[in-house]
């Protein structure tokens, strides 16, 4: 099954995808998607509803972020071996956790604000999971159940405010519309493999990032049961699980992100995004 | 004006205490304090209420954080230059920003629990603010405007996960009970400076931690302005300021938190927390 959320910023409806492709809204069962609602309950309300009898979307629809908000929104560092080569930093021996702010949340689709006086903006397409039920030292055997879908996420970074500006990478990664996440949560289900999902990003129709999950150096069960050693993770939260290679920060000479800019990016089965890049 | 939220876990309601010292349930006003409902207007109405005529709740009840949840649970490293020396790290030239899990916040005098196989638990009495309006690119003149009120964390810090786990602080900052908040958020008008407040915490009756927060390397006014040059701040977002000379690490030899310890910790004209200190 695959949830999305329709509608103008602040004011989204839930949604799915019916089986003949259409969107349809799911209001009448469902407030909204939220860290309150999203549970295997939720799932379970949606995949017995008779879907084909609910109002279908107009498809020139705005499609939003697909939780109204994240509970933790976090975020996995250089889980890719070739992309910590590219950064000149050393594999990691365990996972580099860090966060995002949760007003960082944006839509899949929405444009992406460069920070006032920002040079070193720059994209990271993602593996993006959705906790479903509480973790609390949870084994690497039982995580992935505990997984309500996936998404995209593009984690839009600031390279000057990540690693020039203190230290903790939290400041360069929270930015307003720094997190579009979707289009859609797409439940497990529907995902044969996670660790084996193809990713792409490109600007203005150039390809930079190519990758597959199958190379993330930590999985993502791994990072569940990992996280849940060090807090408890709830429904709601947002783990995206770090870029493949290709970020501009790695080329040479080192490429950013300049007003009127266009992001592309997709992983199989669970959609693409498209964003421009503004000025504030 | 104090605002404290009293009960079981899960399930406490809103209160103030009144001018005669009692504590009153201001559940008829509003459902609960969260960052939907903290505001300016949340303010008004409760100091506009007939508090006199609004349900006394026992003394003996229960304390809970004073938010149901947080928004953003934000945190500043390192903001007292004697905490810095003693942590044998540089004094900061800005701010250093992580954050803790939501999942972390814990009533003011619950248990506080060690994780598993954990050595290094410590403590850190901290100025707490929650912010109570939208930052986005606030100034420092304009800044404190946005604070709902000041209350007390103990920023409870694991410090092997903190620093000998892979680099990011929000692994040792993290785990359940780890956010210990409260006991009550005081509005601005009854804190005459935020940059003058005793502070102390207590382990088992010994004075481990004493300081005042005329000595903050940033300013709560800097802090809050910083920021929001790098996130939006929301109402119902904590900013837990930093802590002061005293914590165990620092201690020669180090000390750090074993079971049936108790903690004593306060500020002034903001109350105090008192918690046990239990194994999982």
């Amino acid at each position: 099954m695959k949830l999305l959320r329709f509608g103008n910023k602040g004011s989204e409806k839930p949604a799915v995808i019916h089986t003949d492709g259409s969107i349809r809204d799911v209001s009448s069962l469902v407030a909204d998607y939220t860290p309150e609602t999203v549970s295997p309950a939720l799932a379970r309300i949606l995949s017995t509803a008779d879907i084909e009898s609910l109002p279908q979307v107009p498809q020139m629809t705005r499609i939003g972020a697909p939780l109204a908000r994240t509970g933790h929104f976090i975020a996995i560092g250089l889980n890719y071996a070739d992309h910590a080569a590219e950064s000149n930093l050393p594999v990691p021996s365990e996972p580099i956790v860090f966060s995002k702010a949760p007003s960082s949340l944006s839509g899949p689709n929405d444009d992406v604000m460069l920070p006032k006086g920002s040079a070193k903006t720059d994209w990271e397409v993602e593996l993006a999971i959705i906790i479903g039920e509480r973790c609390d030292y949870v084994s690497e055997e039982n995580a992935l159940s505990h997984v309500f879908g996936y998404t995209i996420c593009n984690d839009v970074s600031e390279r000057e405010y990540q690693a020039e500006r203190g230290g903790q990478w939290i400041k360069g990664k929270s930015a307003p519309t720094f997190g579009p996440l979707g289009p859609w949560i797409v439940t497990p289900d529907e995902v044969n493999d996670p660790q084996n999902l193809d990713m792409f990003l490109d600007v203005n129709g150039e390809r930079m990032q190519t990758g597959n999950t199958k190379t993330m150096i930590f999985s993502v069960a791994h990072i569940i049961s990992y996280l849940s050693q060090f807090m408890i993770l709830e429904p709601g939260d947002v783990i995206t699980t770090g870029t493949p290679p290709g970020v501009g920060m790695g080329k040479t000479p080192q490429v950013f992100l300049r007003a009127e800019d266009e992001m592309h990016l997709g992983i199989t089965g669970l959609g693409e995004q498209r964003q421009r890049v503004i000025t504030r």
